[in-house]
């Protein structure tokens, strides 16, 4: 199974990042499968940008989509909705042809330092991936309190470890049986 | 009354920037008070870039959303969702303190060379506007098939200019009754 | 000022319709200006009972919204979405003539006995109202663990009390300013 | 394959059950399965009614539902939003024990007289269906001008025909692979 993970956060030190890392642990993959936003630099979306042809970062970005069987992406809440840096980079793929982000197993994940967890901006973000016709796992992860639940290495609390295998495990399940 | 009009798109020949030079016509307004999401070169939003500043742009932004009593956004649709570009703006205005984004009145617009004219994505934009704490207009403007609804000066159907002129004096009246 | 109070939950112990009296009574309103749903006897909406008449209980409470100058409506979230008591309620007045439920002020509230609180549903539930035309208040109050948070007359915990009048009068203010 | 047919409409002639029946007879199905909410008479949900006990019609629609292999829904939207008749529905469905509306692959389809076509209050149906973790296809089905659109027996459009089978097809594949 082949996996790209995704964040919605450019911060250096995210806690979504983190989940990737600590998901990309657990399915023995490489953490040079999580993709690197600030590396790609992808402009904000612009019609005129995309007229004069699209721009590199997001060309790569649509490659490594393309190549990969499945997708987990980790994104902050802000504002009750989708990451504006999350959206801007869907936005810039869905322009790319062939458009690689179709019939794509995607599992989403969301931390925050807020009790309510990322998850109703997870919500708003199933909308424009299912809209394109990926197969967006039904459950989803979410992390409250982010600050105190995860430490350098791991989770705190075995509990929060456990939920997250079982949903990786459970979606690597679908995933295989959507391949 | 004093507005501000804010484009989710950059395109510079955008169909919902026209829709703003429309309505700023309309409602006696200088084409300044068009905030130029172009020129205020916002930066993707990243927890890296705040902590060491919120950038000019966002701050110039921010004071004219300040000062406005009332906004008019128009903007595309992106994959059945918000636009990123105007969600990432959001986003950067939501982190200004003291956070203007709050209890303005705001009008949606939407156009959109489709026939569905762009009012999902709007759906999607009341959620952080309305998290935030604005009051936003229930009826929405959308216009469908743009091309050929616009031409350089003006809606080509004179329902169409019916229905825009009646929403923005609705809005107007809206909106003064709020202030 | 004129309320009208609703209840998305038929049940007679209901938290929700308890937050409502709540309302009424830091409001000076009677208890006879919360609907009872269960008193109307609305039933499932169908386009072949329609054929033969609006049912009776649905004219009353179509005229008890006309009435009201302001809606506060409380309701459980079902299913991350909106109480299908509450959408069939709504279903049935969007069909009488003239149709009530247009520009009114309307306040939402949610008691839940999870900790998510009911701000989910509450989301979903803006939807039809705006929809219709109707001034949802941006800001929404939602009671988690209200199985504790409420005894048999008043919140136990003073910050839910002060939380709970201060959107009240915000929303009164917010009502007058739109009468 | 064994399918349940679920309708969102409780009118006799309603164009969603009639696609229900199109799909039926396409998936060589015997109208049987096609759920009929009129007989199975489910109440508005009550938590009163629940604690003397789950009403038969509710007990049968679960029966039914765990016994499918897969679920097809067709709805009319109802005020930009799910019809609360069949929320209601799915509302009592999440109470039943064990809750058969999980991992179950689910095609939503929608009919209307309207242009837009009801794509709207299919959005808002996958919130409940996939927040009680069913797959539901990311492609939505949905027929605007619905009574020009059907006659007696068919789609009078070749192409509306076409993009039906081609649906029903493909989300077949998708219910077989998640079996």
């Amino acid at each position: 199974m082949r996996y790209l993970f995704l964040s919605g956060s450019l911060r250096k030190n995210s806690f979504n990042t983190k989940l990737l890392h600590l998901a990309a642990q657990h399915l023995h993959c490489a953490h040079s499968d999580i993709a690197n936003l600030n590396e790609l630099s992808i402009p904000l979306y612009s019609g005129d940008i995309e007229a004069v042809g699209i721009p590199e970062g997001v060309q790569k970005l649509a490659k490594c989509i393309e190549q990969a069987q499945a997708l987990i992406i980790a994104s902050p809440e802000y504002n009750y909705s989708i990451s504006g840096v999350l959206k801007n980079a869907i936005d810039w793929i869905s322009r790319v042809r062939p458009m690689p982000f179709r019939k794509k197993p995607i599992l989403l994940l969301a931390a925050s330092m807020g009790p309510i967890a990322g998850i109703r901006g997870l919500w708003q973000t199933r909308i424009p991936l299912e809209g394109l016709g990926n197969y967006v796992y039904p459950d989803m992860f979410s992390l409250g309190i982010a600050h105190e639940a995860l430490n350098e290495q791991e989770f705190v609390n075995a509990d929060d470890q456990k939920r997250f295998t079982s949903m990786l495990d459970g979606f690597t399940e679908f995933a295989k049986k959507l391949a």
